[in-house]
């Protein structure tokens, strides 16, 4: 029993993206500015994003229009293959079957250019000449390159030190496309020098790169800056996922009755969880349960607080209520460095606030044993972040075989793990090590919180 | 104006591989025992290959039937896409149209995996248990691993010792998919001793790799030897990538002035350029000029001689007639590492004698050169080997600038450079020099030549 693979036609690249609010039943809490602590305006955000982009991030609107531009680069890759993992299921010995939406054809190998193609573009037509970014596992920093070159902007991209030198090879596949990368903290901004000076060995962290980045993109008009992640616009472009899952399902007479993704900054989980839970919230489709996997490693939804916080660890971002460990959390080095940010999106973190999703913690250790028998199975080496989700989805096949049920479960396969082969030689290797929070550590990450009056 | 796709729907796979013997004005030299010099027959290569191979390997059928249960795994990843790399072109500011197949999304992120699928399930149907191959770059044993993980057969790959040490990531991809891989010369073999002994830091070469990989072979009755590119039946399982490019360039309203592929041993070239060659050998479609390119590191095609000679070392291989270096040959250690072998596929070679393609040697620094512009313009960074195929397309593109004339363009992209990132961090860090040979050198080399009588 082999692989099943599900395309459409180009005709069926979705043609707006999904807006989860316009079917939530409560509003989210608003953004606050980091000085006044009162909600921000547009204008507060114009420093940093073109007005297309904010207007996508403070809009309620169900849908979305995709500029014709943005779809025809989108059609390079898209719509990407669903699959249907015939040989993991009889591995795995399960009555469940098993999808999965593969983003890892995409020119970076991963998710992220759903989003940074649209963002290149908007920038492009306000006019702006460089763009500026963090990055973790370095799979936004190359999408974000990839975009620059397409449409001309020069790409800034502050990696984390941690990834920067783990990921020699994502670096010089940034560079390849012509941006500049910098190992972050760096000295080449207040917020970096100031974290340098405290700890001159910090492996960085995303807030820490956030910082930076925001500092440099707001000195500058010709600037903007970018975010791969966690903000309202980028989760809406993501939707363009679960969209196509949607369709391809349907071609296949399926429906899921379980979904999960990995959450990092929470897009990619959005991106194939929001079209799914919109067509129920509308009680156009039945139930469906949600998982969110997170690495224990940086556990934001099953330890984090749900409360007003900075995006970066510099406190230069406008505050916002979500899921997080605390600002000035730096997660252990592991290797899937595209999960370990503090916080998680406001709009998912609302989400998981309503009760509409179950969340997990898994040990690294697990991850990459199951991403081995994925692999094994499908012929395609995971992501360390993706293998967060094939554990999760096999832990629910597992499930369905001890229960003796048939149910339908799909994943998100965010991304190959073409540029994580020093994680996979050290994990065979036996030189990986699983760590977890105390409660006391979790408790004295929180207690940095700040307070809102 | 951005890149176009062309993509098939799943029918339009390929039934059959192509065998352009069947159209061919003169049949090619036999092969011969390296014991006897006399013609062999198919008994003489049961030790190494089931029957099913033999008997693809020796046929002049037009016309090879894929077998279902290959054409359900090539649906996981086929029909590959064709591009019409328009950014490409307005970079280049050429009047010409340059189309790309793109095989870098297989399982592998080559066109290995179209005969290294094959060769597993016939040897799986023929009862073999353990596959032995050997791999330069890696993209062969990678594809191996994967076909073995497949079908259930252990997989044993030596690795060409110098893209053993360049790239300890595709062997970490091998070994992620259970494969063992063994640096080339190794002590584990007679061929390999002896050539450690006369030059302990041998670097190897794809010519010892093979006698290495033979001699395990032969020793077991459910062992096999497995070849990723010169046989006949290689290079036919390769002819899915042109028929599917036949179809996309009818679907584009469109038909090939000029083909341009990377040589090595041969298959991925023959595979985009034999069924296209085929159509204008029965008359049916229009002349084409067939270019072909290899490493001026390793100049087969363009220094070397056509006459019989060993496919090894080592000389366990029978002898065939091809384009040869001499089977003592050991090319520089440039990071195209697929094609640095001292050979060349007797079926590709007996074309090239016959006139019907046109070859060009070209200097590692000036593919690497052009496969950034590439990468820049269309969002995929090529393998060092593909580079080749790219640099040969842009200057057929810029003749046409110089001509002002616009021609249509086909090349074979055969695969991604992820796992070849030192390449292009040495590249861009000025670090990668070019070698050609001297006349003499080339000389010396062929004096080594058997002497058939």
């Amino acid at each position: 029993m082999d692989t099943i693979k599900y395309t459409l036609s180009e005709n069926q690249i979705p043609q707006s993206w999904y807006n989860i609010q316009a079917d939530l039943p409560t509003p989210m809490a608003p953004v606050l500015h980091p000085g006044t602590y009162q909600p921000i305006t547009a204008k507060d955000l114009e420093p940093l994003f073109p007005a297309a982009l904010i207007s996508q991030e403070v809009t309620t609107e169900r849908w979305i229009e995709i500029p014709e531009e943005v779809q025809s680069i989108y059609r390079q890759w898209r719509p990407t293959p669903l699959y249907r993992a015939r040989r993991l299921e009889e591995a795995l010995d399960t009555p469940a079957k098993i999808y999965y939406k593969y983003e890892g054809v995409s020119p970076a190998g991963s998710h992220k250019p759903n989003t940074a193609i649209p963002q290149a573009y908007y920038n492009k037509q306000a006019g702006v000449k460089r763009l500026i970014t963090e990055t973790g596992a370095g799979q936004w920093g190359s999408s974000l390159a990839v975009a620059g070159a397409f449409f001309g902007l020069e790409v800034v991209v502050y990696m984390v030190k941690v990834s920067y030198r783990q990921k020699p090879y994502r670096r010089a596949f940034m560079e390849s496309f012509g941006a500049r990368v910098i190992a972050s903290p760096s000295d080449e901004t207040q917020a970096g020098r100031k974290i340098l000076q405290e700890n001159p060995d910090s492996t960085g962290s995303l807030g820490i790169a956030i910082s930076e980045a925001v500092e440099v993109a707001v000195q500058d008009e010709q600037t903007k800056y970018s975010l791969g992640s966690v903000l309202n616009h980028v989760l809406h472009h993501q939707t363009v996922i679960g969209q196509e899952a949607l369709t391809q399902l349907e071609q296949a007479g399926d429906y899921p009755d379980i979904i999960v993704g990995c959450t990092g900054g929470g897009s990619n989980f959005a991106g194939i969880a929001f079209p799914f839970m919109g067509a129920k919230l509308r009680g156009e489709q039945s139930d469906i349960k949600f998982v969110a996997v997170e690495p224990a490693a940086c556990p934001t939804l099953t330890k984090g607080k749900y409360t007003y916080d900075f995006g970066d660890t510099a406190h230069l971002t406008p505050l916002v209520k979500m899921y997080t460990l605390g600002s000035t959390f730096v997660p252990q080095g592991i290797h899937a460095g595209g999960l370990r940010y503090h916080g998680m999106a406001p709009l998912l973190s609302h989400v998981v606030d309503l009760g509409l999703i179950e969340t997990r913690a898994f040990t690294q250790l697990d991850c990459f044993a199951s991403g081995l028998t994925f692999a094994r199975s499908e012929g395609i080496l995971p992501a360390p972040e993706a293998n967060h989700a094939v554990k999760g989805a096999i832990d629910e096949a597992l499930r369905c075989k001890e229960e003796g049920v048939s149910k339908t479960i799909l994943f998100n396969l965010c991304g190959h793990g073409h540029f994580d082969m020093q994680a996979y030689m050290d994990y065979q290797a036996g030189l990986l090590r699983d760590t977890e929070y105390s409660a006391e550590e979790i408790a004295m990450a929180l207690s940095g919180l700040p307070v809102i009056r």
